[in-house]
């Protein structure tokens, strides 16, 4: 066996001594699955990473409390699609804390030991009296087989997005970690409406916990945009039980390995998040090479990738390349010298020491961006430092998805 | 007379001492006006302010030169549409210089007195023959009687935009003043793929016209924003040719008069940017107050005018005042206090103290944004200062036209 596999068809319950549900309990006036609880036989070591946004949903506020108690212990997750308790007031927080104290009272847990994360329309607060009737049918129906707490968490999304790997760990144990994440719209970095939970049966100390979700969500969940609106949400919680019975990982090749899983699981997880993004039809995929340091690139990769006439060209399959160094100029970076810079779509060079190169013809160049993924080639000849920073085309479908979000 | 009379019928040979022409020489495939002249019947006193993107166009790159080298003795304006000259390296560079020396050789002017501007597809060479040629043709059709300059700078553009105004100054001399812009896509801050040109009469000194101008500018042109791309290639020129005979402009009174002409002029152009903004169907104006700086003020503006979500749900004439919440919440303001967030659609109120104010009615908030001008205004109770920004909507037509320009 390799040290990573890759769960061909990963389930929640894949991770020893988790069992998850997922229903429609008439949060949501669609009747779609709108209520996701997902819970462990076990206490778990649990790590929390939450929106930037000042404005943060009521959720947030009570996820951060608790984890900023204890991070162990923890047992489960509740989550409510529909709404987002968001700019909710001293209402919202008490929902959030109804909806956590009726979970622990159905599931016989102690106080203070379940999470809460909502997801859904800004000022609206969850109808009362229906999620804590859900969170008690919720409670009765968990599984280890459950394959509809994905669909739960959903809004505008059009799939479900999990990701699952197991890992071989030197001390000869096997663990298995299983995310599942919801998002494609107000999609920015430092978070943005997503939400992702991933549950691993492996034993972690709370502090290597703790570093390694902030470097995976450092690594994939910052490093994607649909539409730069961070939002008030945004959650990624980690929740790892013990059952697999290995030495608690807590650095050298164990802790490296777990990191390296964390890292495919959260990579996964965001490009399905942008392939699914709001009226998208392609991934961009933004590689920029020769800068001077990783978060210069990074930041490079991010003005290209973000910019809505790249996008739109994107969408139109369209090589103006002009757009692509437009975007780089603009990206404050010192390194950039324009006369420097090479660009190419899906391998064919478009741009050559900052002229277009007419080497490459536009039929060429036209057929680079037909795949439904783009990967934008960027060197700027600067430096040895590559970032990476991924997006989807932008379409007139985004438009109406979002004009026409509430009516 | 007032101090401030707005011209209602404004030309560019309104200020006298100036001409112009609008012609069509074969630059773009459409066969529309594409190259323009204004010319000035004595030497100008000129002000510049260019694009901060670093791959600056090679129009850009040659008036920085001229403008270092002085301020004072610029006669003429060359510009042309369709290309922009941009990422063209030297032979850009020659081009741009050709046009200039050919201005000058038909015009009878000394070296070193023309300006010139691009506008157009980024990586594409203006056609030297017929540019050069065109420039010959301008030069024998200029007339201070012209409407056609405003039409030739336009890309995709749908309506020429113009204004002027007229100044009584304190020592009893009328002058004029008039300016005319482009621009409507790649529309951001710090200068977008926006052109524009102000003519006046008025005699000024050199460190004032400049002062004048960026403080213009700054108020102005760098507050709106159509899609946060800025361009290559943005210029705005200010020509002070002095044929009015008003003693020179320094500072005082007539200082003050001056500037408060010129923001207006600058300022009726801006909203005539977002206006004709690609796709747009409503100005949005977003106002904040409450706030501790100015400059806080303008950045919350301005990530609320900004926002794809906010632009979206008011082309779609919804009341999401979530994603204003969301938005103001992401802007990075440390004095944004959730609980004391005021929000009105045009007047009526849709948030109070961080709080949907249900006092409203969903009818009220919709009818609210109905008009094509929609003002939104927020106070965060946090001090004095106020700000303001000004975006348009996001609509498929936007997308339609980006995915489409060059095909």
């Amino acid at each position: 066996m390799k040290e990573i596999e890759i769960l061909p068809n990963p389930k929640i319950g894949a991770a020893a001594g988790f069992s998850s549900v997922g229903l429609a309990v008439g949060l949501k006036r669609s009747g779609k699955p709108d209520l996701g609880m997902i819970v462990s036989d076990r206490p778990c070591t649990t790590a929390g990473m939450f929106t930037t946004n000042k404005v943060a949903a009521a959720p947030v506020v009570y996820d951060r409390a608790a984890l900023r108690k204890k991070s162990t212990g923890i047992r489960a997750v509740v989550v409510n699609s529909g709404h987002a308790n968001a700019a909710t007031g001293e209402a919202g927080l008490r929902i959030s804390k109804l909806s956590a104290v009726a979970a622990e009272k159905s599931l016989g847990l102690p106080a203070g030991t379940v999470l809460v994360c909502s997801t859904g329309i800004i000022g609206d607060l969850p109808p009362e009296t229906h999620l804590l009737r859900g969170i008690d049918m919720a409670a009765r129906r968990l599984s280890n087989k459950d394959t509809d707490f994905p669909k739960a968490i959903l809004t505008t999304d059009k799939s479900e997005k999990i990701a699952g790997v197991r890992l071989r760990l030197p001390d000869g144990s096997n663990i298995t970690m299983v995310g599942v994440a919801k998002g494609c719209g107000m999609i920015a970095p430092n978070m943005a409406t997503m939400l992702a939970f991933i549950v691993t049966d492996a034993a972690v100390s709370p502090a290597f916990l703790k570093a390694s979700l902030k470097t995976a969500v450092m690594e994939t969940f910052n490093r994607v945009s649909v539409d730069r609106d961070t939002s008030t949400n945004d959650t990624a919680l980690i929740l790892a039980g013990g059952a697999a019975g290995n030495r608690p990982i807590r650095k050298g090749p164990a802790g490296k390995l777990f990191l390296e899983g964390l890292r495919r699981v959260c990579g996964h997880l965001a490009w399905k998040m942008v392939e699914d993004g709001e009226g998208a039809t392609k991934v961009i995929e933004v590689i920029v090479s020769g800068a001077r340091t990783v978060s210069s690139a990074v930041a490079a990769a991010r003005t290209v990738a973000e910019s809505l006439l790249v996008r739109t060209a994107m969408h139109g399959e369209d090589p103006n390349v002009g757009r692509v160094l437009g975007a780089l100029g603009r990206s404050g970076l010192r390194e950039i010298d324009p006369d420097k810079i090479d660009v190419y779509f899906n391998g064919v060079r478009a741009v050559k020491s900052g002229l277009l190169d007419r080497s490459s013809s536009q039929i060429a160049l036209r057929n680079a961006l037909r795949p439904k993924t783009v990967r934008i080639g960027i060197d700027l000849h600067a430096g040895r430092a590559e970032g990476r920073f991924l997006s989807c085309d932008l379409s007139a479908e985004y438009v109406r998805i979002n004009a026409e979000y509430r009516t």
